[in-house]
C-alpha cells in the first residue's frame, strides 16, 4: 500500500500539498457514538498553527477544519470522517524563482528523482503543512482515549540546542506545557530556550531539539508481537514527522552503558492485588506490550533546513547556484511540533487499543 | 492486521516459539528467477547462531533451515517461500519451576496480561529465536539487492557499554566485521569490548551497546511520503528487534545541538552530470526518500534481561519471590544481533524497491 | 483495515454520505506524470449522474468534482489525489418523517444494529451516491490503462427483467453503448428495455437486470495466486456495488452443465509466435491470471428497494407501520450503473497491473 | 500485498505446491484460549481428502496436519499458528513428459507468462492441494464461531450437471450432508448425481456443478461498508477457489427478473421485541451487513480441466501437440469442495466478527 495511510483499524489517509486546494484526511474505523465538534479539533490545531507567538513563523496559515462526513447530530456514525482545511495563503510566486533550485536538505531533489517531476510551489507533499491533518485526527483519538480509558498525552519540549529541562514526567500537565510559549513546562529553562531561539533567528539560522513524549494511564496489554511492538509503532510514527532524526524509549540510548542488574525493573505487589514495577527504566513496555506503567520516549528534531543565510547548491540540471531564501519560517519547529507528537502517539495508542480489543476482549 | 507480518510487497509472516515445534516464515512477493540455495540462507543464519564463539551463549540451537516451497530447480518461482527450522534443543523442564514467576524486564507479565495465558516454556513468542526467521529472509533479500543493484549491508558493533569505535563507514567490509568475534571491525577496540563482555559474564550480569547500521549503493528515490518514509520504516524495523530501545539516522540525536547552517548538506555537481551532496549529515535520505548517499543509522540495545544474579520479583498471583536464573544466556547480544540488523535493513530496502518500481518505473 | 478502501497499490479510500457535506475520495499510489484534467473525470461522472434521461430519476445531483491535491500543472505528481464533490440538493426534511422507520430491503436496520445509531438523512453511507467517488477514480484508471496498454472497458446493459440482448462482445463500442438511453448497444432490445422500465415506473415499482462487463486488450499475466485471483477481485469489486447480488465470469453459471471436453479452451499457435486459445469459455483468465483473451463477466442487480407502493414494515422500536415512499428514485438502476461497473473493473485492473509490475517486471 | 493472504484480523497466509516439501499456513490473529487439537483439524481435512469414496480420485494424499506453533497445553496462545502438511505421494516423473506442454484450461500458460518460469511438477501453486490449508484453518474458525456464537456452516452439493435438489435450507444438517458420498443431503437426487459422475468418469470426462453455501445463526451487524460488504467478501472467498466461475447470494441471478414489490423483504416484529424479516430474499444481508437471517449463496464450479480424453494444445514454444493425460483425477470436484466452501465462509465470518468487535463493541 502506498505511504499516505497510517494505522490498521483506526486508519487515516492524508492528502494535500502546501499550495494545492486543501489538506484533507479520511479517518476510517472510528468507533461510533463519540461526540465530536469542530471546536474539539480546532483546539488542537491551534496548538500547531503558525503565528502563535513571537518565536514561531509569522505566516498565518488558514487552519480552519471542516468536517465533511461521518458525524451526524454531533456524534460519529462509525463511517469515514472526511476533514478538510482549505489552503488560502499560498504565495506561489515566491517559489517561481526557485522552481529549478534544489534547496539543501529539502526533499526537492529526492522527489524529482523519484517521480520525474515535482510540485514546485511550496514544498509540495513534503511540506509540514501535511501534519495539520495528523493533529486534527489526533484530537479525535485523544478525546476517545481520554473519555474511554483516562489516557493522557503530555509531550513537551525537553531540549532546544543544548538547553535542557529535567522536569518530573509524572507531574507535568497540559496546562503547564501550553502556558509556555516554547511548550516547556519548566519556566526557567523555557526562558533560556526562548532566548536561544531569538538568537538563532537573528542569525538567520535554525536550531534543533528534543521533544519528550509522555503517555499516562495506559492499560497493560496494548502492542503486538513481533513486528508491531508498541515501541516500533511509536518509533515509526515519530520518525514519519518532518525533521525527526531519532527516537528512543525508556532510558533508550542511555541504557547501552548499563548492566542488566542496573536496568532491570523489579516487579512488586501493588494495590488491590495488582502488579507494578519498582522502577520504569523500560519506559512502559515489555516485549513490545504496554505494562501499565507510564510510557515515555524522546523524539530528536534536526535544525530545520530553511535558513535565511546564503547557501550553495545546484539546479535540477546540475548547475551551481547560490540560494538566499526569503520566506517566513520557524527558526525552531519544536514548540509547534509538540501537538504533532501528541497526535501521532494518540493514533498509535488508539489503533493498538482497537487491535487488542478485536483479538482479546 | 495482526503483528507478525512485515513489509508490503516483499512481505514476510513469521511464526514459532522457542520451545514449540518450529520457527517458520512465509515470504510472499519474492521476485521469480532468483537463484536461492539452502547454503545462501545458512551462511547468514550461522552469523546469528548461538555458540559461535567464547563470548556467546554455549547453547547449540539447531538452526538448520528447510526450504519447503517456492523454489524449483534452484530458482524462486514467484510464489510463497516457506522456510522452517525445527526446534530440537528445547529443555522445557528448565522452565517448569518458573512457570508462574514473572521474570523482571521479560515479557512474561505483559503476555499473560494481554492474552490471559502464556507459553511458559522458554520465552514463548517473545523469544529471540524468532529472529532466526528474519535473518533467513534477510539472506534472500540481500542476495537480490546485491545482484540487482549492488546494494551492500555492513552493520557492525560500534559500542559495548562505554567502549566505542570510530571506524570509517565508507571502508568497513563484511569480512572485516566477521573476522572479529564481537563483530567490530576495529581490532583494538574489539579486544576491549571482548574483555568487557568477559568481565560482565563473570559478574553474572549483562551489558548493552550500539550497532551501527550501514547500507551502501542505494539508488536515489526509495521511500514513500509521508508515513512510510525510509527512516520511519527502518526505525520500525529496528525497534521491532528484541532489546532495542532506540534508533537514529544520520547525525540523529547529535543533530539537535546543531544549527541549520551546520547541518544542511550542500548539493554539488558530480560525475556524469549527477548530483551529490558535499556532506551527508542526513544519513542518506531527504524528505524520507533515499538521496543516493550512504544510509547510516544507530540501533541502541539495552542490556539483556536475563542475568545470573538473584533478583526480586513476583509470581503471576502477585506473591514475592526470589529468582536465580540458571540457563545459558548471552551476556551481550550485540555480536549475534548484527545479522539481524542487516536482515531487517534488507527487508525494508527490498520492500521499498518493489514499491518504487510498482508506481514509478 | 476498515472497509472504505479498495486496492493495494492503486488504493482508494472513499468518504461521505448522501446528505453530509460532501463525497470525497483519496487516491494513493497513482503513477506520476499522467495528464488529468477535471473534464476527464467529469465525462465519466456524467454517465452516472441522475436526470440524464427520461428513464432515470429526475433528481439533479450536483456531481461536480474538485481536484484538491496531487495534480500540478495538469499532471499527477505521484502523491495522493483528493477529489471532492459537494452535496447541495439534500432535502433532509423529506427524511425526518421516516427517521425511525426501517425501510424494507434498505440498510437502515443493519446500520442501526451495527453502530447503535445511523445517519437518517438520506441513506447515509449506504447511499448509492458513494459510487460517484468510484466513477471519478475509475476515469483516472481508465485513462492510464488506455494510454499505457490500450485497455478498453465496454460494459453495457445486457438484461432488464427478462429482456435480453445477445450482441457480440468483440465489437460492442463505448459510443454504441452511450448512444442508447438504457446503455444497451442493441437498439431493438434497448427499446424493449425502455418500454419495460416505463411500465415498471408507472406501476410505482422497480426492476432488476444484468450488466455485462467487458475488458479488452488485457495483457497476459495479471492477477495473483491464490486469494487475489483476478476473478476473485473482480467479483469482490462488483459485489461491493449497491444492489448487486451475483457475479460470474466466462460461461459462469452456464458452465456447470458442461463437460470438461466441452468447456476446455484449446491452445493454438497464433501470429508472431504468440499463443492464443481457440475458444474463450474461461472468460480471459486461467488459474486466476489473465490469459490475454478478452475478459467478460456478468453482474446481477436486484430490483432497487425503494418503490412508490405502500409497504408494511416496523420502526426501530419494533412497531408496525405502513410506508409510502415519496422521493424521486430510479425504477431501474442499470443504465446509471454501467459506468460504475467500468470504474470498478478499471480499479481492479490498474491495481493488478501495478502489482504485477512490482514483482515481475 | 501479495495474494497469498486472506483476511484482515483473522489473517491467514498459505504456501506450498503439490510437489514441493509441504503445504503450510500461518494463522495470525486467532483469539487466545481456544481449545484446538490435531483431531479438530483432521476431521475437516478428511472431508476434503482424495480417495474418500468411489466417486473421487483414488490418489491417497497424505493430509496429516502438524501444529508447529501457537498452541500450548491444548489452547491457542494468541500468537501465530503454523500448520504444515508434508507432501509424500508426489510422483514428479509423471509430469516430466509434460514439462513443456500447456494443458488446456490449466494455469500452465498464465504462470509461465507471468513469472517467466513455472514449477512443472504437478500444477505448482495452482494445484488444488493448496486448499488443504484453507480447510485446516476453517476447522479452527468454525470451532470458534460455533462455541462463541452458535454459528453453523452447512454447505452441500446442490447441483451436478443438470441434476438438482431443492432441499429446505433451514433443516439441512452436517450429518445429513456427510452421510452422502456426493455430499447432497437429498438421498434420491444424490443417487442420480452419483450415477451422472460415474457416467462422466467412464467417458474420461469431467462435469461441473453448484454448491449451496449456508450459514446459520449469524448475529446481525457483521460486514463493513462500503467495499468490504459481507457478500463482496464471501464472493471473493468463493471465487478464489479453483474452478469456481460464479457466485450469487440470496435470490441472486434469479432476482433480476423480479419487481421490487416482489423482492423486498418486509420487516416484522418478532419474539422478545426483536425484528425479523418475513421473507429472506436478500440472503441474510442488507447494505452488505448481516441482518440476523440465514445467509445462503451459490458457488458455480466449471467442469475440471483435467480429462482423460485426447486434447489438442501447444508447447511453451508454441508447437502443436496432442495431450492425453494419464493421472488420477476427480471427474467432479464438488463433493470434496464442500468443506472448502465451509472453510472459506468461516474465514470470512470470523474476520468480520473480529472487525466488528474492534470498532463497535
Amino acid at each position: 500500500m502506498p505511504g499516505n495511510s497510517f494505522g490498521q483499524l483506526f486508519r487515516i489517509t492524508t492528502a494535500g500539498e502546501s499550495h494545492g486546494g486543501a489538506i484533507g484526511v479520511i479517518i476510517d474505523g472510528c468507533p461510533p457514538g463519540l461526540a465530536i465538534a469542530q471546536e474539539d479539533i480546532q483546539k488542537e490545531l491551534d496548538r500547531r498553527k503558525p503565528g502563535q507567538s513571537a518565536i514561531t513563523t509569522p505566516r498565518s496559515e488558514k487552519d480552519t477544519i471542516h468536517i465533511l462526513s461521518g458525524v451526524t447530530d454531533g456524534l460519529t456514525t462509525g463511517t469515514p470522517i472526511l476533514l478538510v482545511a482549505y489552503n488560502e495563503d499560498a504565495k506561489s510566486e515566491d517559489y517561481l524563482a526557485m522552481k529549478d533550485v534544489l534547496r539543501p536538505s529539502h526533499a526537492d531533489y529526492t522527489y524529482v528523482t523519484k517521480y520525474g517531476l515535482r510540485e514546485w510551489r511550496g514544498s509540495g507533499r513534503a511540506s509540514a503543512r501535511e501534519t495539520l491533518a495528523r493533529v486534527a485526527v489526533g484530537a479525535i483519538a485523544q478525546k476517545y482515549l481520554r473519555e474511554k480509558l483516562g489516557m493522557e498525552f503530555v509531550s513537551f519540549v525537553q531540549q532546544v540546542g543544548d538547553i535542557k529541562t529535567t522536569v518530573d514526567l509524572n507531574t507535568v500537565s497540559r496546562s503547564g506545557i501550553d502556558s509556555s510559549m516554547v511548550r516547556c513546562p519548566d519556566s526557567k529553562v523555557a526562558q533560556q530556550m526562548i532566548d536561544k531561539i531569538e538568537e538563532v533567528r537573528a542569525a538567520k539560522d535554525s536550531i534543533g531539539g528534543i521533544i519528550r513524549g509522555v503517555i499516562r494511564h495506559v492499560p497493560a496489554g496494548l502492542g503486538e508481537p513481533v513486528f508491531d511492538k508498541l515501541p516500533a509503532d511509536l518509533g515509526k510514527a515519530m520518525l514519519s514527522i518532518n525533521a525527526v532524526k531519532g527516537f528512543d524509549i525508556g532510558l533508550g540510548f542511555e541504557s547501552v552503558g548499563l548492566k542488566g542488574s542496573q536496568h532491570n525493573d523489579e516487579f512488586v505487589p501493588a494495590e488491590k492485588g495488582s502488579i507494578r514495577t519498582k522502577t520504569n527504566n523500560a519506559g512502559g513496555t515489555l516485549g513490545g506490550i504496554s505494562s501499565g506503567e507510564m510510557i515515555y520516549f524522546r523524539v530528536a528534531f534536526k535544525p530545520v533546513a530553511t535558513i535565511g543565510q546564503k547557501q550553495n547548491t545546484v539546479t535540477t540540471s546540475g548547475e551551481s547556484v547560490t540560494l538566499e531564501a526569503a520566506g517566513r519560517h520557524d527558526p525552531c519547529v519544536l514548540p509547534r511540533a509538540v501537538p504533532i507528537v501528541d497526535a501521532m502517539a494518540a493514533l498509535v495508542m488508539m489503533d493498538h487499543y482497537l487491535r487488542h480489543k478485536a483479538q482479546n476482549q
